[in-house]
């Protein structure tokens, strides 16, 4: 079977236990991730081959993180060493009204210093079905921009199907390019965008018509009109009850049909942090598995909702455990 | 206070902690647990005197199953300490709609390899009140299947009430004999039987009558006619809305008279193993003590709702605890 | 700026991991709290300085308990370090319809044994805004007692706004005083204070008149009647729904006006422990730094509702997370 | 069988996990023990029936710490629930030049305010082969010296062997008595006496003789001189070399002959608590079970050497494991 | 580069934490380990490619063994799941003269009951430059024996190195057939034999010539000559100390030569399993990139030091580590 | 009492449990730690009153940090907070002959980007009786050199006693000027110099004369006369037997003395970070509290020993407990 390749940072997320709060703990729960990196591994665990494309610092943080993926079998050999620091994350586990927090401290990492020409991506994509990237990857300096422009045309040259999740965060663009002038040079080589509204205006300035009956489609309609080459627009509607229940469902608009999956209800919610790399993962999966965009749809928000009942960066979930809350088995029944 | 007496196989139970999966764990909880000898536990927690009558490997792991037992004063004196290895299952606990999961490794357990003839039946029945069984038993070996009719046929000659729990597991049968061959045997020395429509239909071939009322009814109606012995029939009704949130009732069927218990809502649940055997304890508890069915019947799932709020197999819950949610004081207010 | 300055006594918190109970644990988790220190811990979590006065063992768990609070910002230097044990009490978490659970052992503390004639109220309270006291402190000894007063009648000489939580716990009293006796003499000193309609009927035989239209408006309108310096009475009114979810708002009178705070929905409890402490904090807080009533009042609530969310004793929530709540954003939304 | 019977407190101990001091700490490691009942534990796991005999508060703490003995199999069946607070003390384990350090929060326990009449030592020592006490029950308070009497009295009328464990501890007995005046009361009833040449000068007044070849042969014959029912004095000689490295042998005077057992290295260290306990576990184990004084020495240091190597506070070693020190196998090799 | 082969039974192992006893612990540290996996994933550390073997049965502990092999860069491809169970054992660590201890689970395991016919040595061995094997896997079954013949003969026939640790253990060999018969078979294909003089008087009845200078190399010397195809002997001589210091060396004859190590001082012992692995591990390293047996046998012994400061089965020791104890430098002075 | 003033960096500081592996763990224990601010710290816990001074970002890590500190009684009030990361290392603690290994990720943090003119020397100083640094902060950036030069400078002028430990760390300095530029404008305002003779060749150009008796005292001179405010050298002497086993030593030159400690033999080592700065710790409160150097010298290597058996960077030990060591006492005799 072809592999799905991925491209992007990974680093060391360090979390109190339970919900503990950051200033309070004398321990960290360590884990390893990054949101390329958490589709590949969430692929895997469905049984999908995957590789991960990332830059390490050639110290026993690099080894961890390498081998933190190996071991859920995401195909780690086309990592460089090269650079001084893994990017990390701590993450506080609220409740209730109280929120999760991340603090970020992830400037100036080797994935950041990376060099675009150490990555050979005709040999690296040589047996890949689909490429992904997100938006956090441009954002972190110019030679990872570069370095995923490369990748995407790259893959656009080969065939291969490209999707983006745009995942715009404003406060990462520091390195003195803008957001709105490096992104639609790598959306106009993908075949699947995930945005929403917000991500579409801030971005590309598209702005849902006013008076449409729907924003999502409005949006979606404007952006395949924009980039030619995209035929689906993703993404997912979450509605936050609180820090410990969230509803969950997804939408999709392919320029002629808008479709929807059920929605889901998780309580509590063991872990948040990946539910959209786990929606895109199964997004994935159901397309290449599939040829039917609403079952892919559902797949994708049934591996989600499934991703936040699990501890860390992604979805352990196997294809029949998806393949249950598809059919609609969300009693959650003892299993012998 | 005479004792009562049951009679099965003990597990270590192994489980990660948390909500972690098994593929993640580097550490599992540990705990020992059995159908029957949990009933067993939870009624010494409840005041009553139990003894529990199983067969260990003479190894350390046979001592610390006797030894968890024998700290919430559960007798332990009569463990035929004869065999290669102790039964174990693994346990993985879900989360809102990820079910929890059970893994087992439990064949040719030194409880599976057991002689009957090791057990002394008269001597460990002769300050028994009450005996209690349960299909799990029969289904592991035939030399279990034939201590456990040896009991049951001392006890009913003693004189002494016999419960038994069907508790029908398909793939647990692997011995050469059916089920369906097995269990009438063990059910004719019975007084009260634990078992669902399903369990009947499966063991028994009994169909509720078409256009009953009540299906429990009409089954109960046909096993108490086929098995003489048989003065109670009850069982749960359990409303599982996801792994973390069950409702809980209890109903009766003497013959006469049908009883319902009020319904609990449990959520969270903080572990649902063991549930089963706290409800049959609680039942055999409020038999014993009172002589009102009703009463019985309410103070057992009221036993089962506060399990599910404990950690481990079985309920450690005191006949106060018991009686305030009884009294419908299930708010959960702290007490100093 | 002036410091809040709280007396009483600090214990050692011992719990039990997780949901387990006190009878299966071989770890404990270990904290320090107190009612009163709680409030001051409270208070330099939000920026406002704040000091405590106790009496402790002058050994390793007196000087653990002294250093818990310095970490988070509360002055300790009035410590006065003089006696035999540090009191402690055991906490079992509860869920459901299974109650948490406190098992103190206080008696003959090294608090308990304190002698008033250690503690300079003239130089303690020196640079002091606001002076804060419950009633535990006088349900402990004679000698706490009569520190307590002390501390009240200099606060008072100096000017400085004192509160106090009338918290009537009957089983405390035990030193051959009893609180109807002890309490007006203290309350008589106080600006504002804690109580609810059980508490005034049991100290002061304060019964609401009948018919009145809300019994706790009639209750402080008695008090402050017979308390001439009491200026506001305030208290929480929690619906316990389980040990996992209650609603919590806040309710003052101040002679005139009825006021009321929004309810706030509190699910799952993290730590239910300090819930009181922290809604007092938020008071004092939000009167010190605004004059509006109703919002120091919605300030301790929301502050309260946060403290759920968070282990230990005490809140340790930012202004800017209590501002949040008061916002109405209560939805947990993850902040990157 | 029958059965040893030991009599005295048992407390909960409280120890930061590996060398955290106890100022440091966020969690305790909570086990049970006291001198008496480790004698009895240490017992039960070599083979020999044990029953302890003790008071306790009627709460959790008092039902965790009985079931902690009952799991090892030690009898509590008469153990008397009565007071109000379980004895604790805190474990801080040091290293190389760093002591470990307890310190005691056990006065006013529900030990100290026992009531004698509450044990009916006739009916308790019915089946009792040996009788063992320490001389820390005399020093906790005048109603457990005189419980203890009680005992010793009642043992000797029975015919029953024994032993007193001086373990004089100066700063124990606060209760208004002397140790010398309450203790030669208590020896006088006893077999075997278990103490060093420092106790027998602080509390019997007796110096060896100048000049006399071996301290402890002249301090044991003048102890047999004043109290003729003692056969055998014994004790053991420690080298204290670090926090982590003892060496150990044991001693005896029985009136004609000096005994002396091996000397064994202890290094590393796991738990140096109960060592004195685990001595006299296995001198009582071999006394019962040889009639040679040396073989019993021996196996009562082996048994203490073992006792070093295992966590808590008491020697969870067999038979067969102290035969194997005893015959000389110290070398650990790993047993498969 | 060309990968070395392994082929053998992974269990899983619990062990409880630090010191405890398996009859004390409420939770179990997990790990996954055997003889011949864990010199692949010493191989591995080191830099060397290496593929491992096994049969698993296809539940979520067969994917937990795979996953920590995958982690640690073993290539599993090869991993055939059939079957019910995962072998497993529990490790109690001792201390100083209190061994550490080891129980088996392992039998009818998925392992045990592997088809031969699954595995396809020349499509498995097509990359191989070495093929290692231990006398653990024919002692487990037939089918095992049958498969592990397979291999090596097929190693033989490909032109690929073999080596065989003989490794003797009297008890495993329960399924009919005998070690003397079955042992001669496999070894008559190896290059290098791991043999101690006690396992090979065991299994082939050859005896160290009485007046021989070195028994080591008299043992040797016969064996070669009965295996013609045997090129070298090693083995490692280890000394006992206690349970936490050991010293080590290893020896050599090639049928002209005797070699002999440095020995190795190891005080304290983390972890002793897996020693014996790690010294064969380190020994193909440097046969593999050496051409000088004293280099490569140091190099062996030097890994094997390092393994018993590192906790789990297998040397996670990298080669610039290893250097550096053979270089001499075992001061363990910190490295910044 | 005036107290000791430090300034450096502080980092958070993440080991795996136990002896684990970076690459293994999946949890951390977190402490924070800097060489000035483990001075701080060791000083309060002895008594003597001590301010830390710093740079910490402005988020839950520069909290975290700060709090740690205020715990044990390190006056933090001069903290600045102002830039974006916490600096941080990861320690392997080792075992045997494999070293700890510490891997840093300190660039780039708020502290490197301290501004100077945000710290008021003057008032920090104005009740300081002496001022420490090390070479560690000029090494860090060229602002960190300044802050600390300006420091110094006012320490000089204000007549406050002054050490520096020049601890040469060739790889830290990177931010393009050279130590050995920097460092002689630092120690030049200096009456105490920790130094060995590696770091004043390197630094300096100082070569202990050839045929010197003794090198440091020869080394010592030199520097003294280079440096004319110096009128103490000291340092440490470790005899590295392994990471679990060191001795330690410490000497002294004041131009006209040689002066030596005695030596500590330390096994096991329980944490070696921080050692060092203990030993500064213990040697300032000696010179601050006597006028005896040997003595002060000799507390300092105590309290270093002491460091050596307690887990973080800085020295729990109270003067009694220095003391204790001090008087020779280094049995670990159990304290009751």
């Amino acid at each position: 079977m072809k592999q799905v390749v991925t491209f992007g940072e990974i680093m060391l997320r360090l979390s109190p236990p339970l919900n503990y709060r950051l200033t309070q703990t004398a321990t960290f729960e360590a884990t390893y991730g990054g949101g390329e990196a958490n589709v590949a591994a969430s692929l895997t665990q469905l049984g999908m081959p995957a590789a991960h494309v990332t830059c390490f610092p050639a110290n026993e943080l690099g080894q961890a993180a390498t081998q933190h993926f190996q071991r859920y079998g995401v195909n780690m050999e086309h990592t460089v060493f090269h650079g001084e620091r893994l990017g990390l994350y701590f993450l506080e586990v609220g409740a209730s009204m109280r929120p999760s927090k991340v603090v970020y401290d992830r400037f100036d990492s080797a994935f950041a210093n990376l060099r675009p020409e150490d990555f050979n991506w005709e040999e690296i994509l040589k047996d890949a079905s689909w490429f992904h990237w997100t938006g956090i990857t441009p954002a972190i300096s110019a030679s990872a921009a570069q370095a995923c422009k490369d990748a995407i045309q790259t893959a656009r040259r080969l065939g291969i199907t490209v999707s983006g999740d745009v995942n715009y965060r404003r406060n990462l663009w520091q390195y003195g390019q803008k957001a709105q002038d490096v992104m639609p040079g790598l959306v106009e080589g993908c075949d699947v965008i995930v945005a929403s509204e917000n991500d579409s205006e801030d971005l590309f300035g598209i702005v849902p018509q006013e008076g449409a009956q729907h924003s999502f489609t409005s949006m979606a309609e404007q952006l395949i009109a924009r980039f030619p080459t995209v035929k689906q627009v993703i993404t997912t509607r979450r509605e936050t009850l609180s820090a410990s229940h969230n509803q969950l469902k997804g939408i999709l608009y392919d320029g002629q049909n808008f479709v929807e999956s059920p929605s889901y209800d998780i309580v509590p919610i063991v872990d948040r942090i990946g539910g959209g790399d786990a929606f895109i993962a199964g997004f994935i999966y159901g397309s290449l598995t599939t040829n039917d965009q609403q079952q892919a749809l559902t797949f994708g928000v049934a591996s989600s909702a499934l991703k936040h009942t699990i501890h860390g960066d992604f979805n352990l979930a196997t294809k029949a455990e998806v393949d249950e809350v598809v059919k609609g088995n969300t009693s959650g029944r003892l299993l012998r």
